[in-house]
């Protein structure tokens, strides 16, 4: 017996005259004179395979009347194709129909919106968008791990469940298996000591102090992994469940965050554009006519660097009227963000150094004394991408700066016991993977780049 | 300015003569007379490799003194080594100390239990155990993605959290942004409607059901990413949160779900004895005897199969007495699984076709009426360690055990669509990641194999 072939090997690979055994999914089927033809697709590749099926097949009446989205195996000859389009098909010796479609099938050849598609998400995965939306998805999380795995980066399944309630990135999701009906109480008070953990827990929202502990014993390490946030924010680039990839270096300073940071992004691209080419070919024609121009330029730039300070004299002197206020000691609006990439930079730039007062407790204090040693990667597009920096190895510093902010240095001890003995310089960076895959594709809502995803009222499947 | 060396790098392709410039912490220091050895680990290897200090160094005041845990950067040439157990050595041209550690440092030369080591898992990890028990859990954990990688298995992000109920495996943890001490209500009833996905939702227990939905579209998935049971069992093998590995293969019966697991775990077990085996051989000699001719067993065995009428058979005339009852219907217990993998078969087997009533809604009725297509991996010393199954694909008997069982089916019609258009034969298995870590490096209790664990009422850090 023959072994199954996939359709991407068949198409690529594959001679004329050879027999092969390919199963999958019609995704649409014709019916002339004399003949059926059926694109056969089995989620390896963009592309069908055009089954070509003749009535002397056995049962090829059956054959000629198939739904879409029926399962086959069949089993062929490959021969060239006379039509346009395509260099093979498959000349059907077999066609066994292993799970019927009938017309209530969702997935018919017409166009559905997106948004009708989220609320078929199980089904939308047969479609060529999400087809391609998703292998271009498996196909980078994959090269996430080679990238890392390659320079040596230690792995580390940061904990989702926490204690902590002060990384300081909005809101938390509550873990618990108390009786929400009848808690238990003390003093009025949920008495959290008799839930699961003996604690108040909730989801994790990013795995960065805990990846500093391991970045003090194996110098290079990396999270990829789920991060969550309650807010209650209903726009196209917010998810309340999201996946992270979060390195972090020791004996590194922000110079070394950012070089870190270009070669990865830089890889990312590269690796799209040569490895996805197909799928990429179908967002730039589909979904985003710019879309390879522009990542071939990322994955080619040289990305700059901008300190925070000159980035504020430069748009101050910008010739556009921008929303929102510009002024030192201000956090940067996409606005800003995309003006300075686009506009000024003409390519990716990592604005530096910024004011101490809008960034978190744990990034490193600059000897200007009001300013911290953080980045944020801005790209054409859609501005800031990645945000990183050096964190604070000094203990006292450190300490004085959670004073600032109201967090209780008793509360993460843990995290001060690594400044305490063996500290070193290091830092690191956060990219959502679902923003990269929104800029890699083009796809412009966060819930299209998602298998099945979490936002406010919506957890369906 | 000579770029850093690891010290992995530095053990293995390093000559007599060279230059190199390390980055790490002193493992220990010993000072004897006008010399003083420091023992340098980057977390990179196991091993340490030994600085050679002698006064001629400007600070050798501050390097005789150093204390255990202190982070150093050390320049110097590599010469052949006159100590045992090292065939090279850095002779230090410079020694900058980069952060100090004093006598409190928590993780001084002296064994500490395993136990205490928990209370500290922040700085366990610069142990020779921890540091090897990640190591190998990283590089299998990237190995595992090079493993579907090259198969043409597409990795899908199934969600956490979940609005169902019905997966079937033990107790929920509830995930909500509602006021615990002043929940809205509906006649009594806490009102869901208002919490922030607008129904009540908890954490997975497994991404098998939304992983079956992306096989039917890619033929062949594999998820990657936590789980989570609110179990209140305090063992040795069970954690509050764990990563699973879980494969689905559309157009597969259980004979392919058993090749493709057989496939893997030889895969990992070969790759930790050739790629991690420093590590390896540390735990050879120190937690578990047997473990490398144990692994190099599996990795060479050919696994057999045994129905699970024939292993009641076998188990009923053993010669030994069981704690607990072997009879056709019930459950196998380790003991019996362990008799069965060591005793009868002496090397992995894989248990097929159980009995329906002790198997979950999902697996496919075999023609006997009374069995399902499940099958459980069980090896030596541990029992089982895989878990899966052929899918029922027929939508008649899927409804009705779902019935049997207690699910309504409508609360999982998205499920069902899979089995009304194009349904193919599918096939899946589920892999608990650390019981994969355990089985590999000997470690017996789940909290040594996992970063942070989660076990009831611990949740640090």
């Amino acid at each position: 017996m023959t072994a199954r072939t996939r359709v991407k090997q068949a198409l690529s690979e594959g001679r004329p005259g050879e027999t092969l055994l390919l199963k999958g999914w019609a995704r649409t089927v014709r019916t002339g004179k004399g003949v059926t033809f059926i694109s056969l697709n089995d989620g390896s590749t963009l592309a069908g395979i055009q089954v070509v099926a003749e009535p002397e097949l056995a049962n090829y009446a059956e054959v000629a009347a198939l739904g879409t989205g029926s399962a086959l195996t069949v089993t062929g000859v490959l021969q060239e194709s006379p039509a346009a389009g395509q260099e093979l098909e498959l000349k059907a010796l077999s066609v066994e129909v292993v799970g019927t479609a009938d017309q209530e099938y969702p997935m018919q050849k017409k166009r559905h919106s997106f948004e009708y598609l989220r609320t078929i998400a199980h089904m939308r995965v047969r479609s060529n968008t999400f087809g391609a939306v998703f292998r271009v998805r498996s196909a980078l999380a994959q090269e996430v791990h080679r990238f890392f795995a390659e320079r040596g980066f230690l792995y580390v399944h940061t904990p989702i469940i926490t204690a902590n309630d002060c990384e300081g990135a909005g809101e938390l999701f509550r873990v618990t298996t108390l009786d929400l009906n009848n808690p238990p109480r003390v003093e009025g008070e949920i008495d959290f000591a008799q839930d699961f953990f003996a604690k108040a827990t909730g989801l994790t929202v990013s795995g960065q102090l805990e990846g500093e502990l391991f970045a003090q014993a194996f110098s290079d390490i990396y999270t990829f992994g789920p991060t969550f946030r309650a807010e209650n924010s209903n726009t196209a680039r917010h998810a309340a469940e999201f996946w992270m990839i979060e390195p972090e270096m020791a004996f590194a300073d922000l110079s070394d965050d950012a070089d870190l940071a270009e070669a990865f992004l830089k890889r990312l691209c590269r690796f799209a554009l040569d490895n996805c080419d197909d799928d990429m070919r179908f967002f730039n024609a589909q979904i985003d006519k710019g879309l390879i121009e522009r990542i071939e330029g990322v994955a080619q730039a040289s990305f700059a660097r901008m300190d925070y300070g000159e980035a504020i004299e430069r748009l101050k002197k910008a010739p556009v009227s921008f929303q929102f206020p510009v002024e030192w000691g201000l956090d940067l609006q996409s606005e800003h963000e995309r003006y300075l990439t686009e506009q000024v930079v003409g390519g990716p730039v990592f604005i530096m150094n910024y004011p101490k007062d809008i960034k978190a407790f744990y990034m490193r204090l600059n000897d200007d004394g009001r300013t911290v040693a953080a980045m944020d990667l801005l790209v054409p597009k859609v501005g800031e991408i990645i945000g990183g920096s050096q964190r604070e190895e000094r203990l006292e510093p450190l300490i004085g700066r959670m004073m600032e902010v109201g967090i209780e240095p008793e509360s993460l001890s843990w995290y001060l016991d690594t400044r305490r003995w063996g500290s070193t310089p290091h830092a690191g960076f956060g990219l959502g993977f679902e923003r990269l895959i929104m800029y890699l594709t083009g796809m412009e809502n966060i819930r299209d780049v998602i298998p099945f995803p979490r936002t406010p009222r919506h957890a369906e499947f």
